[in-house]
């Protein structure tokens, strides 16, 4: 499998963004977002998005020198109005804020709209960490594929959470998730595949499992815990759109779909200083043991050691860093494709491979 | 079934307190809160678990003359050690707190520890509603039962969540859940009753599904999404109780079985102002736009209209306040046993009837 210098692709994806008006700081800004999902191993957030980002860069969808902005602002609070700017770009620009504020007053809540599609959460959560901050994002995500829990009208998304909590010697928590049991990416990859879905994953219009992958677009995504996921993915919404005046239900812009309509896309950052609490360093111990405790607990017979979210992630980066980022033959293949239509020949994918997609 | 004036069920409840060293203030606060959630319908986390209070009150398991007092403190954040008090009596303190550095603020984040169960999670997170707050609250279960996902050892609870969020005219939002698909009340129940679990409320250690509720001690509750939910009861932990000092994993204290060790339960409040972001009147109004959307939009086939977290609540709130509160008769059966055990004669509870527990 190809191996890609993380410099490379950086260059590579800053290059194609430039190509389409975005200005050199905000094209390193994005591409390093993308990339910082890559290294950890969140793939379906990183550069496997950058065709799908080109597409409504070409329609016009996206604002390429927004004016990202605090429009409202207290010592601890602030909304950020994304003016259409890329979502990399515009929650840059916010977890900066937030860290800033956190930093200084203890406590930061920091709300976007006008936002886009920001790729992977716990990009964001992770900007806390190195500032010894927790960090907690909040997203609506940017296609509805479920409708409230016994509903069939598709008003909700997948809507992510983060959180992101500092360690001592042991790698700090970080937990990304859906509030659905899968994304519907994933039925993407299992269409594509021929494999047929598990029961759990979508359900039909009267509620009965749907495994047929190429009927997803009749079924729904299916929340964790039935009505508790749902309720959760709502809160989430609420607080990420609703209450920054951002998207949320019926005003959701289907990005997969309309590639040049705003999305008026909503996140929130949250992030705090865990030594408003204790001293830091106590924090940090105390951390670390219960970090421990979890992994040497005792696995369930013939399981592998029990894993902490976000334990991977140094490993993965370290990797990516000293032997470079491999992609899946499909990513590379359609990163490719994109090169040659946009006549970049210096670029690092291979010629196609018969492992593609 | 026999409704019970809530102001007869908050006397004795009281004076059951009373009786144990609580004194009147404090007895009151704490009952106050328990009707708060049987109001609401959360019938599990009101004086339903007033038996279990007395045993441990009994036991010398509480400090029923705490010093709740907050020992970190900034504008915007504080954190209140507990010493040993009821939960509700801590909880309620620290609510106070939050809603009073939100609303100079707009943001508070206030930690707990030294605290003990403190009933339902939703009664605190909707005591921001009133000020205009929103309030989202996390805590630590007391009583493991879970192990980390993929292990055997039983290190995590239940650790719910939940958010409160006003509106306009329409019911303000309020989600509260355990992070696991049921809590192990429900399981008892089962056992009493002589259910049949379904499968994926529990597993036995190897990870099969454990139907048999008589076998509850052999086996886990499972969490929602399964390793999602365990990472969230996992950072919900963390937040609730390693940041604030308090019990998490191989700490916590099994306070269904252990009457006197001081659990040093931790909780976590979050409260901010809707109007840091936008004039709370226009969030009102989209809230209850994107409410009314939701509940109006299309069933599934033969399926009761759609709902939202909480929207029962002020229709439960009103006819208790009308008509009374009904309570199971397993519940009112043990109030008066309790009331009988304690020689309080004057009780609302009629004898036992021949469908109590």
């Amino acid at each position: 499998m190809t191996r890609y210098p993380v410099s490379k692709l950086l260059a590579f994806v800053r290059l194609v963004l430039q190509q389409h008006g975005v200005p050199f700081d905000d094209a390193e800004v994005a591409a390093r977002r993308m990339l910082d999902a890559d290294v950890r191993g969140m793939s379906g957030h990183g550069v496997f998005r950058l065709p799908q980002y080109v597409a409504r860069l070409q329609a016009g969808g996206y604002n390429v020198r927004p004016d990202i902005r605090a429009t409202h602002e207290t010592p601890v609070s602030a909304l950020v109005e994304g003016d259409n700017g890329i979502g990399q770009v515009v929650l840059t620009r916010a977890a900066d804020i937030a860290i800033k504020k956190a930093a200084e007053h203890g406590v930061a809540w920091v709300g976007v709209r006008g936002s886009n599609h920001a790729g992977a959460a716990g990009v964001y959560a992770s900007m806390a960490l190195e500032h010894d901050l927790i960090g907690v994002y909040l997203a609506v995500g940017s296609s509805n594929h479920l409708p409230p829990w016994g509903g069939t009208d598709p008003l909700l998304s997948t809507n992510p959470l983060a959180v992101a909590i500092p360690a001592g010697l042991e790698a700090p928590i970080v937990l990304d998730m859906a509030t659905t049991v899968v994304s519907y990416g994933r039925i993407k990859i299992a269409r594509d595949q021929g494999e047929t879905l598990p029961e759990g994953w979508m359900v039909d219009r009267t509620g009965a499992p749907l495994t047929d992958p190429n009927r997803s677009g009749e079924g729904f995504l299916v929340p964790i815990g039935g009505y508790k996921g749902y309720g959760l993915g709502l809160v989430i919404g609420m607080l990420a759109g609703v209450l920054n005046g951002a998207a949320f239900g019926s005003r959701v812009v289907d990005f997969t779909q309309d590639h040049d309509t705003p999305t008026n896309t909503g996140q929130t950052l949250v992030m705090v200083r865990p030594d408003l609490f204790q001293p830091l360093e106590a924090f940090k111990v105390e951390m670390d043991e219960r970090i421990r405790e979890l992994r040497s607990s005792t696995p369930m017979p013939g399981q592998p050691p029990v894993r902490v979210p976000g334990d991977q992630m140094p490993r993965r980066q370290r990797a990516a860093a000293e032997h470079g980022l491999t992609l899946p033959p499909g990513t590379a293949n359609r990163l490719r494709e994109l090169a040659e239509r946009l006549g970049i020949t210096d670029h690092p994918f291979p010629a196609a491979t018969s492992d593609g997609a």
